[in-house]
């Protein structure tokens, strides 16, 4: 199973499509989706619309995981994070693609073992989850990959307990 | 020229095409594109998705005007905002349809007269525009009109000024 978990944005946009074997989990794709600054915004979003189509085309993930919201960001923050996430909500929608949103504290602690864990101690866990030689780069992909994994763990346990 | 305003949301989504021809201007559809709140918010964006794009293969707007998002919203409203608009502007970017932004007090500058009108001024002002009997309804569908209006106003301005 594909999962594919984003971290939204306009001008970049992380992501990663993970999948777990067994107890192997491994990153099938890993990067961010960028859109030019100097180009109008009806054009970027819809560049990056069509590149979040070629991400579904292309892995056919089971799952797309996104980072919920907090209410407590800058409204200018909200309305990029929206304008991306919409996009790629609707893109699920439109194909069946099951959606998982899940808030960071929630990311950090399946990931590292606590909520207020540092961006750094999550993307050393993703490092090592994914047995990656180096730490995944840039940050956006990195968070991308850390809320895929994020799905991935919270799938495993729902299995755990269903199987008890 | 059809002139696609929309006050954009994911609850509701106002919309309004009007259309300018010598001294009158008509409205040729004004309404509101409503999606289920017990719905999953995928479901919901892609249903939006899809009406919107039903307005434009159905009026063919030559421009979209939306309302430019103040930044003094809360985080929820500018993340809905932003869901519905980016809809929107990809849609308009991916037929290459002109998107104009006007600020509140530039739409009620363009249809009362100053920047601090009163939504009901806004609003009958609408309906004396476009020769309706009653004021448009609902608020959604009246605001969209009056970005929608503005834009004609804009226009008309800039077409004056191009000709002297």
């Amino acid at each position: 199973m594909f999962v594919l978990g984003i971290d939204p944005g306009v001008a970049r946009c992380g992501y990663c499509v993970v999948e777990q074997r067994g107890r192997r989990t491994a990153a099938h794709a890993l990067g961010v989706l960028t859109t030019p600054a100097n180009t109008p915004l009806p054009l970027r979003l819809r560049q990056l619309q069509e590149d979040l189509a070629g991400l579904f085309d292309t892995y056919r993930p089971a799952v797309l995981a996104v980072e919920r919201v907090l209410l407590h960001v800058s409204a200018r923050t909200a309305l990029t994070v929206g304008q991306a996430s919409g996009l790629a909500l609707a893109e699920a929608g439109r194909r069946g693609v099951e959606v998982a949103e899940y808030s960071p504290n929630v990311v950090k602690g399946a990931i590292v073992g606590y909520g207020s864990a540092s961006k750094a101690q999550v993307h050393f866990m993703v490092q090592t989850i994914l047995s990656l030689a180096v730490p995944p780069k840039p940050a956006d992909a990195a968070d991308a990959a850390a809320i895929a994994l994020c799905h991935l763990a919270h799938a495993d346990h729902r299995a755990t307990t269903v199987a008890r």
